[in-house]
């Protein structure tokens, strides 16, 4: 070690922090000011220095006994973000409370004629509204607003499962607040109007689940003997797959038996039933087939029989602690110790208006949203003054898996449907974000409002290098720029899945969209020959192949909404000129560049061994070396689809087919997938094709389509839990001769080295004070809080609220609809 | 903010730590313990407690006044390593000065028959020492030593340059340290002896450059005139390019005419010359052509003789301040602050045995050696006992560059000549790796010694997002690991370019290879019709289109030395089976897994959109679940050379015209590439093609030889310095089925969240005391240390050393070996 990592020897620095008072070192900031008495205690009137001591035994080999002074240091300034005024009110901003009560209260009104009863506890024949959420502005409205504050009316829209008619219909319901003026119609601009009733999930799982007990009943004794365990007092669980229907005529599923333990995605059995949920009658609902040990059966009865005759093996007992989370395994060397912890000893350097959901940082600025399908929304995302992109949010997550039963081999997931921001819940403060994060709230109107005050959380971190850096010796050669960045991050946990998304704003201009992806397999059951579908991962345990892809809106403005997009690939010439008649010969094989506009929407792959790029860019605007100005799509790890042709995603998931795509923004292509996608595959409310009819691109305003994805073989590895530093996906947004040069140069917190004799150092903004960091607070967790519909504050979790999962019985069969948890 | 953020209110925490005598937490550990006396003064006998206060103002909107009582903590315990002793003598460890200045003088002794001069002034026509340095033990020598301390010979091997005889022999000088039994002979079996003289780089700059001012005389007053400056005051510079060579038989090179001001790289002009150095006799040495503003000329003659007659323009003045690092751009809000920094609040994690350049943290172990050609490799990776990986070593970084005009299109460097190693210098603490990181030396023996003390730095950090977790309401299932890992980081410099290696070691078992480049590019001079080649970067500048392929050994031993090769790909398959009879017809369309174990040595791509997987494994050990153990190929963004069919790199790159490689592994197969290789296109030394001859690789001691690689194409955010945010490529290696479970699932640093009635939450290892961390210490810099090749030390700085850069003429033509600096 060198001594300059020993500076508790630092006498200079001691001495001075042990006898001076302590002077805030800026003075310009009016944003805190400490005024700490430090190493002076007045006693009987006279002022002391007191030095404190401390006798640390060095840690080295050898142990020497060191008297070392420590320091008694100021505690560090707050880590609040520092307050601003949003230009603009949130035109994005999910509806609040009241609002969200006043547009139910409207649309209940009588006079609306809609016949609605509470969706708590209504049956599929009923009527309800299963959402209400605040409804996107046309974007010409919206920008002529964020320019001159042209008045914009707000609007809400309004989901109504209809069950008297078999449809669900999306409604527009505005102007807000409500008043004379404010109507309701059906957002059929949207392509999704109306859906099939059987098309959308059930919600009601407490009568789901009453129905199927009654279903099931037949073979209770022959899980009680086979299994040791029931559906009916909760040992055993049955989950069912989407999609659950192919068009809307029926509603179906395949579900597979699972031991209710810890873990229960690990825990399949080998049977599985084939349900018949469609229509709004219950009482109709039945199971159509049954397969157990490879044998399939025409009906309950049939298995029922085989299993009176004897001809059904029983499944030995099983474990479930190595499906859970719990500590296994010896203690590592010297992890009774807490890792490093990343801290700001300088306060943040983030603003944030609350009401209005604004964030700055380093030249950023955007505003944020939340919504029930997706999640975080990031709108007018500014840089330095320019917007950059004025929508960047997620549109679908899709898996589709393999498999050799009835359950593995049918899965498809689109859990738009399920509700990736309904599925959001807090962070655990310390693992999924730093201790001293800014915290969102997270807000959904379900069966209720539900709000996560810590389900979004807003960081700044080092990227673990220098994002510039060099060693040289002419004036002002040598230097580093700090990589510091800004996260944007929220979990949403669809079941099993856990999907972590991070939104990344870094000093140069660059925004990274990452997913990375932990939680539990949608484990099967391993049979021999299995291993064409993935790995035996446990006794009887196998771990599926599957695909995720992950579906991002960009609507891009560079500067201006007029772009084209240019696709660049690198291509092998034979150069000729005067001078290539050397020893080398007289032409060079060499690669060039060759640019290519493209004229219509188009649908894309990246190119072989990533020879190549895309870039979105204004050809009527060019940096001051005549470049046009553009961004650049920089494709981390990350893949489509394997499987182009299943008739469970023929139509659903058209933009998982490719790696990206570009097509002309409008107001009526908001979204490339929708709530029912997944279970509309051959007549879904949004095909993304449809978007592509040969529309010129050039100079018109664009939206980048752009997936993320994992082809995930499981291995033994994913369990308990999927890992993720290999389960991650990202692209990276970067300017593309955007500016005349790096701006991060710009950064104060950077610093030159000149070679003057010595080295001569200059750093700006970098502390070399220190103090006390806060200590981290003690780790607590609640489940968000939550108002029915008619706005009275539920006590108990909001869990239980909105997943409507209030009865042991419901409990049991919570895996119904496909992913466990709502 | 939510009120988890604010814990100086924690009335409970703040009253504790206020009035209670801290006690170390951890009592177990005897590595540290610290007695502090904490707020109590002792005074006059009397023991007061001393409650220090501080007002901040709050940093919300609205600015509420507080009292907040600030804590006095105790310092942090020492960050530095904990001790270790390493189980074996690191047998790969460079030798030290002395070993080096022993074997100089043996092989000086005239009983070697050698002839030598000293390195340090030879001319090209001398024989002298270029180069010592450790020499690998045959690996089954060192298997067995590590077993059972089987005794090993120490070897060093010497680069000697026979001016006379027109050759550069590798001799292999041993057993060390010297004795009656000590012989040396040339090192044949590794492909590379003799290399002929042409090939090798000229190292004796003050006599080149004396040499090269008398050759370029005569255009001194043409440049005078029309760039206003002068090789030969210093004010230009001239720049030559690789390959000098094609297979030995001579030695030439394009230059390109730069200004000799800070950021030169970025400062070229329109001139070129084609300078011949053929041969030891530099009197011979030549310009053969001269090109400008698009014109060749036969020689200085021409060029003169049109300068006369008035047909040459005058260049333009130009600056230089925006080719430097110097801060420009208005201060970004907040910038005023530092940034976050990450910090051991709890005594450092890993150990160190100094001595034996030996680490381990959580499990991993490895010892580090330190080479002249690519710098940092590990040894004997072990992980949990096990050795993973025998050697994880850098092999080559090759750039190759387009263009139009001489220089810039007929550009490949293999920076491996330039040596990787011997271009890293000390790390900027603070920026290019924290401030406690533990920091190794870096030591060459070329014209001397040069230690860098901090050339190599080892840290630990967050991985910046949870490596699993999950939300769950079941028992033991919610909860996260911490994403830690340990980083060893060190930067080489070749000239203009700044490469940061890291290998990153992960709880899980995972290692990440990754290199992420910053530093200037190799500009061009901008002529119309060059955005072939790239983009108009600056006035008359262009950055230019050139691919990066970085090249690595990873001697993988999978559960013993005996492994397989599988590649595993996504193909599609029509499935039927009795319950595909539903209402989705009787067969399911959908991907299986195809593994295939390669039969011989392969040369590989990674399949399209990434269907398939590259795994090592042991076909004779296999985890609890019957698979074979092994360590799967996770590439993140990467590419292999676009230009497979150039004279310039002909046979000499063969390793990057390919994803990755396997082969069987062979002592006399050390390295895919050598220091002479990058001049021998035609010729190389080490041909990696001929490693490649169909052997078996079915249960062998296999080699894999993965690339990282970008393709680069320059825009105007490349100015000062390329952004390492997209300039970055990595590979994880990631066990495949090695374990039977996650093994992270050990960490202590890691929580479980129960819902009983409310979250109970168990954490181990989590500090939630808090403690003052040593104040950053002021950034220090220097150039390493330097002895000559007697063994005396060096007062100047080790970069005038070893770059033999002593002299004002040297230092102009600085640039005239092709990277700048040495």
């Amino acid at each position: 070690m060198s001594d300059l990592s020993q500076p508790l020897l630092d006498k200079e620095n001691l001495d001075r922090s042990s006898v001076e008072p302590i002077i805030p070192r800026r003075s310009k900031s009016s944003s805190w000011s400490v005024f700490q008495l430090v190493s002076a205690a007045v006693i009987g009137g006279l002022i002391t220095t007191v030095l404190h001591r401390c006798i640390p035994v060095s840690s080295k080999a050898g142990s020497i006994q060191q008297e070392v002074h420590a320091e008694t240091v100021p505690m560090c300034p707050s880590t609040d973000a520092l307050p601003i005024i949003a230009p603009r009110t949130n035109i994005w901003k999910n509806l609040d409370l009241e609002e969200a009560l006043d547009v139910r209260a409207w649309l209940s009104d009588p006079e609306r004629g809609l016949n609605l009863t509470h969706a708590q506890g209504a049956s599929p024949s009923d009527n309800y509204i299963q959402l209400v959420e605040v409804a996107h502005p046309p974007k010409s409205q919206a920008l002529k607003y964020l320019q001159d504050e042209t008045p914009l009316d707000r609007y809400a829209h309004a989901i109504i499962a209809h069950g008297g008619k078999d449809v669900v219909v999306d409604y527009l319901v505005g102007p807000l607040p409500i008043s004379e003026n404010t109507t309701f119609r059906p957002r059929s601009e949207n392509y999704h109007n109306p859906v099939p009733l059987n098309a959308h999930i059930l919600l009601n799982w407490t009568m789901l689940a009453e129905r199927f007990a009654t279903i099931i009943a037949p073979i209770d004794p022959v899980t009680r003997d086979l299994f040791n365990g029931s559906i009916l007092d909760g040992t055993l669980q049955f989950a069912g797959i989407a999609p659950t229907s192919y068009d809307g005529k029926w509603r179906r599923t395949w579900g597979q038996l699972r031991r209710a333990d810890p873990g229960s995605w690990l825990q399949p059995l080998d049977m599985y039933f084939y349900v018949d949920m469609s229509g709004n009658d219950m009482s109709q609902y039945s199971v159509l087939k049954a397969v157990y040990e490879g044998k399939m059966y025409d009906g309950l009865d049939d298995l029922v029989a085989a299993w009176k005759e004897g001809h059904l093996t029983k499944s030995p007992p099983s474990s479930y602690e190595w499906a859970t989370r719990a500590i296994r395994g010896k203690m590592r060397d010297l992890d009774d110790r807490a890792g490093p912890r990343s801290v700001h000893f300088d306060g943040a350097r983030y603003r944030f208006d609350e009401k209005e959901q604004y964030v700055t940082w380093m030249g950023w600025a955007f505003y944020v949203g939340f919504e029930r399908d997706m999640g975080v929304h990031l709108w007018d995302i500014n840089f330095r003054g320019e917007r950059i992109i004025y929508e960047l949010s997620p549109q679908e997550a899709m898996a589709q898996y393999s498999g050799s039963d009835p359950h593995q081999g049918n899965s498809v997931w689109l859990d738009r449907t399920f509700g990736m921001g309904g599925t959001v819940r807090d962070v655990i403060l310390g693992y999924d974000c730093p201790h001293d994060a800014l915290l969102l709230s997270a807000t959904t109107h379900e069966r209720g409002t539900a709000v996560q005050r810590q389900g979004i959380c807003v960081f700044e971190r080092e990227s673990g290098r220098p994002l510039s850096r060099h060693t040289g010796r002419a004036k002002n050669e040598m230097g580093a720029v700090k990589g510091y960045e800004l996260v944007v991050r929220s979990v949403s946990s669809v079941g099993n899945y856990d999907y972590i998304f991070d939104y990344t704003f870094q000093l140069d201009g660059t925004i990274e969209i990452r997913v990375s992806a932990s939680g539990y397999l949608q484990g099967g059951y391993w049979h021999e020959g299995d291993d064409d579908y993935g790995h035996r991962i446990h006794e009887r345990n196998m771990g599926s192949l599957h695909d995720h892809v992950m579906n991002f809106k960009v609507d891009f403005d560079v500067a201006g909404t007029q772009n084209s997009f240019m696709a660049v690939s690198l291509e092998m010439e034979d150069k000729e000129a005067p001078w290539f008649d050397d020893d080398w010969g007289t032409t060079r094989h060499q690669q060039k560049i060759v640019r290519r506009i493209l004229e219509e929407e188009s649908l894309l792959e990246y190119p072989h061994n990533m020879e190549g790029a895309y870039v979105i860019l204004n050809q009527n605007a060019t940096n001051a070396w005549g470049n046009h100005r553009g961004y650049a799509v920089h494709p981390g790890p990350l893949c489509h689809l394997t499987n182009l042709d299943s008739k469970r995603t023929e139509n659903s998931v058209n933009w998982a087919k490719h790696h990206l795509a570009v097509s002309k923004r409008k107001d009526d292509e908001p979204t490339s997938s929708s709530m029912w996608n997944m279970n509309l595959p051959g007549a879904p409310p949004v095909n993304f094709y449809k978007f592509f009819d040969n529309e010129s691109i050039v100079q018109e305003d664009l939206v980048l389509w752009i997936n993320l994805g994992t082809h995930h073989i499981p291995r033994a590895e994913d369990t308990p839990n999927t890992l993720t530093n290999v389960a991650t996906s990202y692209v990276l947004l970067t300017p593309w001769n955007y500016n005349d040069h790096d701006v991060s140069i710009e950064s104060r917190n950077s610093v030159l080295l000149n070679k003057k004799g010595g080295w001569v150092i200059e750093e700006q903004s970098i502390s070399s004070a220190t103090c006390s960091p806060p200590r981290p607070p003690k780790l607590a967790y609640r489940d968000g809080e939550a108002w029915n519909e008619d706005g009275k504050a539920i006590n108990e979790d909001v869990y239980a609220l909105i997943s409507d999962v209030g009865t042991p019985l419901v409990a049991k069969v919570g895996a119904f609809n496909g992913r466990g948890e709502l």
